[in-house]
């Protein structure tokens, strides 16, 4: 059994690991850290889980945390993990942070985006997560950078299409689309129910921080220079991401074509849907799964192709790609403790 | 492995019915039933299980299902059952069936709620599919009549107060709330988003053929002539089913003793959440679960007592319960196949 | 023209009272307070009424508002308004209070339900806003405590009936449900949109404040002893409220005798509408307006009366009321202002 | 007083009006037609107009309609209108058609988006109701063809950027977002409460007829062929629409300069908000309101233009600016029974 903690269990992510943990047949939860709500159980906090997850929360501690964990998933805002992380290391654990913190090899990248890196050594040796691009990577690493929602979700219908030079990457559109639970569990008046129910907003436009991560991965990838404008919304929905990603063809290609370069790409991949002619993603349909669904379209008076990608923002965005990178490290099946079906409703 | 088929399996309950089935380790799902949708995949009318369920829809056909089938799970609305199962048990499966048509051992019963039977003499054969109440008959039963949802969510917690008589039964008022996927998945202006979605209302004031149900268990039960007053209404959220009981208790109890009564009774029983002290169900506690939550207080100002109990009205209050009832009668373990965790979020 | 101030403007109530006096005829807003916002805009705070209303936000300054305001609407907490509210009529002011704090002319009556008064003078000179119950008294009244949303729902449909004696108030149930904004614009986890959304639950089971409110008017007018059993529940919608009220009839009524009764009480009251037969309210019917409408039954099985009533709890439940009180008050038609027709959809 | 009357009065668009035209200080409605409800009371089928608007639902009648109207707003399904409104003008009514019937001038350019055109001759008659961009036309106008809801969001923050030879119009990208009301009132599974809540989706993708709309108007204005690549997308919310429009300058421009070329624009149209920088527009902020708000970015990374707006899909996408235009055709002040201010909340 793999003994797994989860640091900052409290948040929407870190809440959604121990919800999965608490189900995966080869891990016993060591330890659950939160910072405002040490003292109470899990179950306290998160009262569905009452008679259902019975552990304490605790104070962070990195001694006690390498004692007791061989994998240790970090589930805090970033800037946190960075300083956290290198002691984890050196006590035996593997580390998977769904922070921003170990998401770039390049320091410096990171500090353009975020803030300078205190951890700045690690950066190399760590692994972009992204396990269906990576998962040979992954495999051997220590410490997984795990992606972000947006990039996960725009990365995967992308990379195989850019990776043979179809796509004119130096004008790449991104509209994307978000549930609410990706602004965090954190109160404030922007997810105030009433603030939100009826309404739909563009947020971050053009700056939002995922977007160089994005840039960052298609150029390491593919070795090309890439512009990519992202704007992200906000849908009054609990959880999910949908993205519309516009791109020109550098040649033609059919839907077919397309459509088979993906299916190939991705072949005994589970959680990758490659959705047949006509059909597109709906977040309803990967709501609590850890699948990405990609459907695409090329149109017939502009010539762009239009790739529409859905997953679940907590799970093939967070908690549920972490997990998976936690079964290619160990090198069991994919997708245990991940094969939950989507809701009918 | 049990050999399952679902009648209407793609209304709402029948649906949630092959989805619980799929994951049920001991199950293997044979047939497929629909009217509407005969000739198509599951997945092309779900397109959420893509990938996941591959069966086709079929015509009803009772020697086919008689044949490929252990257990026929029916989902139709009522008075279609009744002329199916009588072949369907000579055929030699045995049935859970999701309707009103077999909740009540007396036909006349039946008739005044909803219309003529057509089995009359089945009716005094099946059991009456409450799990925690009635589960030492449901092992023997080769005919289920799985319970309706409000009378789920509102007998669980009334019954183990009322046998010992500390309930006065003559005045009981049941203030109901569920979810719109009770209304089903057939199209209605009264189900149409814009028409609910900032919406509430009471229906059916008085009318609603749930009544007869709980009356007839309640009084089965008790040996008591009971009065219920009930009047559901319709939440805007997708699942779930929360009932707000009144009733005054024939002598003093203390809201501990109370529940002390509602534990012992529910003792080793996993799907019944008995609230500590201060506690109340949310519906969003149990969506997507088996459970019954149920919480209590003892009204200082007036003296009466109030239960508050939630269900998902899909699981418990239908496709869960079916599967539940199942597992009883084969003997398996009773929480097999349905042991997933209500979402954090 | 009537110059009003709001006090409190930057909470939803204060919001309304500001939308609905901008649109008024015979209304020249004068002075806005926030404490939080003082210094901005009031539409930088409501981005929606950019270009539309114009006025600054203030700190509360007692001086100021006497000079500018015929009329002050306090949008305060309770417990506020009691310290400032003095001063103002002192200044020559009229005041409608939107908290609790002149809702009870016994000062004692308040401290039960809240804490000790700190103007217990003033409290039997404050007239209860119930605007069609208490039309006369408020005409003449310099200071108005608007009532509360629950109590407004319930008690006008309760009225009527029960002062001519048909109703056993020994034991009324009131089973409520109101939307989110009645929890405030607060910032808090309680009301984050995704633990709502498809969330439904009770609070404040038995010990909500409203209580005492709604029984001592409901003693008040009828001088019967009343005992009341109030649950209210959080209804997954922004705005609008429902109850349903359970109440025994003393001497057997028809429905169309309880209805006629219901219209002739309200005749002229083009705020409240009394359903026909069969009717039943919903609060998308009164989202935005200054209605209360309610419909009712007489369970034919138990007896029991049920009413049930609705309203949009901003509105004739906070601002609308408060509106149509400062109306009464200045012998203005009493609708003006107030005539927004609901939404469609 | 003008005589208004509205065919097809019980779809939302159709509702809507009535809504509308029921405050206009200088309307009467005379007519309402619908052909599911005639018989019934406007009001039996919207109860939450009961006692607001006491009008009955009739057959469409040609004589009658003529004879009781000065103008008479279609709000029918295309395709019904063009056999209809030639009467009705040679009855002496001018007409606002809400359907897409009148929209072209070339009846070629409507039949190869929908189907042959049954009166050709009267295209080239009617005036495109752009209110904003085509009063003057209008003024004058018979036969008002009332813009679509998308064509309407997208070409106001368009035109004026685009006729000075901005924007590259060869590769528009347009990525809308459309609250469920736009689906209409007819029942359909793809508007099912429990479909819809928790979902988004993009649907016709690069087939919607409202492109060539679009296209032809902006060709019509700026004289220059355009490529309009447009993905509409399903908010689950009821109202509103949002459009998130990418489009290359051809020359530098700043922020600022487009933002005031944008005011110059629309100086004195109070219908259109061109927010502050940094201010994006938020559906919610249009809601019942004729308003668009419009906010653009130039995007620091790929100098891509961002053009965001909004508008209330039933009111300025449909009802509101037929109102608006009937307004400009007699002459009224433009804003008059329009002035509705958002809801707080």
């Amino acid at each position: 059994m793999i003994r797994a903690s989860v640091v900052g269990a409290t948040g929407y992510a870190g809440a959604e690991l121990v919800r999965i943990l608490s189900g995966h047949p080869e891990v016993r939860l060591s330890m659950l850290t939160s910072h405002q709500y040490a003292g109470q159980l899990f179950s306290d906090v998160f009262p569905a889980f009452f008679q259902r997850v019975a552990l304490p929360l605790e104070e962070f501690d990195t001694r006690k945390l390498a004692e007791c964990s061989d994998v240790v998933f970090m589930a805090l805002p970033h800037s946190m993990p960075m300083t956290m992380v290198p002691e984890l290391l050196q006590g035996g654990c593997r580390v998977v942070d769904l922070s921003a913190d170990f998401r770039f090899s390049d320091p410096f990248a990171y500090e353009v985006a975020y803030e300078p890196h205190r951890a700045p050594e690690l950066c190399r040796h760590a692994v972009y997560g992204l396990s269906e691009i990576f998962r040979e990577k992954i495999t051997g690493a220590s410490l997984v950078g795990n992606p972000g929602c947006y990039p996960t979700c725009i990365l995967l219908p992308l990379l195989p299409l850019a990776t043979p030079g179809w796509l004119d990457l130096s004008r790449v559109i991104c509209d994307a689309k978000s549930g609410v639970s990706g602004a965090g569990r954190g109160v404030s008046l922007a997810t105030h129910f009433c603030e939100i129910a009826q309404a739909f907003k563009a947020y971050k436009v053009g700056e939002h921080r995922h977007r160089p991560e994005i840039v960052n991965v298609l150029e390491m990838v593919t070795g090309e220079k890439s512009r990519l404008t992202f704007v992200p919304h906000l849908v009054p929905a609990i959880r999910g991401m949908l993205a519309t990603t516009y791109v020109s063809l550098r040649e033609e290609k059919s839907e077919a074509e397309l459509r088979e370069r993906l299916r190939d790409a991705y072949r005994g991949n589970d959680f990758i849907r490659i959705l047949p002619e006509n059909s597109f993603p709906d977040l309803s349909h990967v709501r609590g799964t850890n699948c990405c669904d990609i459907g695409l379209r090329v149109d017939r008076e502009s010539g762009m192709l239009i790739l529409i990608s859905a997953i679940d923002n907590l799970v093939k965005g967070a908690a549920g790609q972490a997990v998976q990178n936690m079964n290619i490290m160990w090198r069991l099946e994919e997708t245990m403790g991940l094969g939950a079906l989507p809701p009918v409703v």
